[in-house]
């Protein structure tokens, strides 16, 4: 089956489904290898792994250049995190496009403004982008899809942005009838009181996917009980590599020393199984000749 | 001080110094912040971490992009995992000038034959370099370099490829000769004793680098007592990151929860520190109008 | 039809084709509006264009790229010239994933060693690629690929590197029976001798590629009798393009002025037309909100 | 003397002084040769020869792609056409690192919205980016510059976005006030009214820059004689290979020969010899074993 389709019908699915977030190859198959069904390529940790900031400083190439090689490494669907598709509707339909020939599954982008600034950075009220350019622009990236599965995750920040229930809900509504497979509702509060308060009005109209970082006590159960048909665990890999670097470096650098770290490290078989080594030796007893001649 | 000077001085310092392992921007500023002097730009971890085979599967400007935002990132200097130099000396010189555009301080390169494999894959005895050729490389290399300071280091494989210690003598000679800035002398034992055999040949004639991966149980004082100029420990970040993302992406999929995992994770704010956001914030009083207008 | 497929239309077809050299895509998109039902990317004007030598000074990824804009900018298929691969087998199917997702069509690789020389520079006696080695590549390619249409071509130099009929033949069947879709047998010659010779001994078993670069005075009729299939008109837009740049730049240069140039130029109307830029103006109005906000 | 230190020069120069367009490493060289003390690598024709439109199609990465190649392939400095700086004032500094690395001599930015639409495209009254804004950008880039010398231009659009002259002059005030090196003022009219009317009112304040594309009639004494500093020949190279290659691939397509286009066309050694192929024949003497081993 195509990532695509996969994906449409993770979002369409009648139980509750989750994506993994992975920020490069080696994450992406360490998620499906947990047994993640899809993945979530997020801005956030795809930027800070680069060692830059999510504020679009990175170039949307090098972003692809990310995502070809997470694709490549994995057989599950991935959805970017597209930010605000990085510029116009046509930034967008070409991202649709560059998305495509990489098999990436779908794309959610967001109602900022570009150049975007991570969602839990900023706490004044924003500006948000003209609903009807943001319609326009989900419209332009449905329109140019030559697959008829990919899928296009719309994402409200009119929560995060403070404008509240009224404007989440227009602006949800607005993009389920330009086109959108799916509405991202996010929220920065640590309960699920916002997203509470938009399922009980949106009633089941469209699928709808949340990213639990900040309410993450809330039980599943809960999100299943409003109807969300996705959670995205968003940036949970990235952060526990994070502790893991920081505390082997600095047993390291303290210790002089490999001793008492090696045991809590993957070994280096398990480095190379992660990148199917074994596949290259069989295929060099095929197509190398006997003498082991290289190139 | 330019970090092509750094690194020149830690290889000639009296003191053993040390580099740690990075295949990332992210990877490389947390090396940087637990105190190390210098980064090593593994092939294989950057090679792993992109999801591919450290066979040459990721081109050498795809590594070179890496190694741009990792340079980027951190203020010590960087030696890079060079394999063969990527082709013949001509390819090897370009490499050299793209290294020095992006402010890596040095290159490490291998008396292999393209394409590479890693040295811990293979058992079977294997043909290397011929001498000549990659004397020739090294020339050229340090004939193109434009930054005196810009250092090129000559890894000897006949211990890996098992041509024993006359081999490695001579050809560490002969790089020498050819006007490496130090050698990088290989072992796949778990112990010491190649090592030690051939430092004591050796005779402190000019810098040695070695990467105990395999005989991490040696202490720091061996090498030291031997003459060993830098070590490297050359996948450790990597490796401790993996663990770490296979245990924190198994919990939330069994537990579909973040609850658990939330208190072993770095925080968001932490996320936001190491890519410097602070500086973005002060940068945008000064630079954006008062209204905050974007673009 | 899929590109692929057209393309294996044109190498199978009863008459002879041809295919058009272009090396960006400006230049693809020229070829395609004269007719030409095929674009040979060739190796050394897309290295010349970029301003290195054609001996794999750029990365096969940077011809990647090259390609990629020139596939999308283009609706006739490609055939790459893809020097020895970029490296063994491995390297070679890796190109053959890379290529299908950008929509190129196929691939021709040529028998000798990594990093290649244009076959046109040197003179003396070069080795080849060993037989069985280079069978190997042209096996994994066909074995990965996923689209059965995608065309591998293999490209003999034994009359280049000066090893003869005897050798040129032996070579030609081996790559034939390792799965080549076509053999491309190659002369630096000025007159048809060595072709006339080889396609006498052929006997039409497989489809026939020539590049009659050097040999450019015999005309075509002479091919058709011999039985060729397609002839590649390899560097010739290329070559045209910088006799008009250093003319109009010299002259500019010279008379400080646009007024005499300006009559012999594109109109920028032209360029625009070239970029399709009508296309977007449509797509404006039908995305764009009506006050015309930009993003 | 560095790059940037002589664009400096040029623009700061008693006498008008000239940019030659190039839009890849191939044009800039022939520009070179022909005489020119600097290159303009535009926007315009950039986008076109890889075969996207002038919208912020190709992003700002593979623009520096372009600009790593042909600066590598020459030695005069090169001036970005650098649209709005591709975002707000972050990323136009991070553009500034990035060009500094390549070194490229000087950037110029204009005051329109991202993404941008080409000058000579849309005749209706276009919003500017505001002054203040664009006056952030221009000292973010400035005091993010590393070399001293390092140019920064700024664009003034407001006369081909129909806003006149009054806005012009206020728009070059305050970009001069900011810190720009020089300013730019563009007009699309076919006669030399406007840059006249703004030449007479700015008075040499600070250098100007043209660009006399459509009121190319005007003769250089005109220039002079207002003071114009640098007069860039912004696209007369792309223009004149688009002719080339179209009557090229034409005739080749309708005679099926060469005979008749092979005397127009530049030699195969012209093309290696702007590839510098006689410094790699030298190096291979002085680098390779006596044998030829490659690799």
């Amino acid at each position: 089956m195509k990532k695509t389709t996969r994906l449409k019908q993770l979002i369409r699915s009648e139980e509750i489904e989750f994506l993994m977030e992975a920020h490069n190859g080696l994450s992406g198959k360490i998620a499906e290898n947990c047994g993640f069904k899809g993945i979530w390529a997020s801005g956030l940790t795809i930027s800070a792994s680069l060692g830059v900031r999510d504020n679009n400083e990175a170039s949307w190439t090098q972003v692809l250049d990310v995502l070809e090689f997470m694709s490549d490494a994995t057989s599950v669907p991935i959805l970017l995190d597209g930010d605000t598709g990085y510029g116009n509707f046509n930034n967008a339909r070409r991202l649709v496009k560059k998305l495509e020939q990489r098999s990436i599954a779908g794309v959610c982008i967001e109602d900022k403004l570009f150049p975007k600034t991570n969602s839990f950075i900023k706490s004044e009220m924003q500006p948000l982008a003209n609903i009807d350019e943001f319609c326009g622009k989900i419209k332009a990236m449905k329109d140019s899809q030559t697959d008829e599965d990919f899928v296009v995750v719309a994402r409200v920040e009119a929560f995060i942005a403070g404008w509240g229930l009224e404007e989440s809900l227009q602006r949800a509504e607005a993009y389920r009838q330009a086109g959108a497979d799916a509405i991202l509702i996010h929220s920065k509060r640590s309960d699920v009181t916002e997203i509470d308060a938009f399922m009980k009005e949106w009633a089941f109209r469209h699928p709808i996917v949340i990213v639990p970082t900040k309410y993450y006590k809330t039980p599943v159960d809960k999100f299943e009980e409003l109807g969300v048909s996705m959670v995205i665990w968003a940036n949970h890999n990235l952060r526990s590599s994070i502790v893991a670097m920081q505390q082997t470096s600095k047993q390291i650098f303290e210790q002089k020393s490999l001793i008492q770290v090696e045991e809590n490290l993957a070994t280096l078989d398990d480095v190379f199984h992660l990148q199917n080594a074994d596949e290259l030796k069989e295929a060099e007893k095929k197509y190398l000749p006997a003498n082991g001649l290289k190139s």
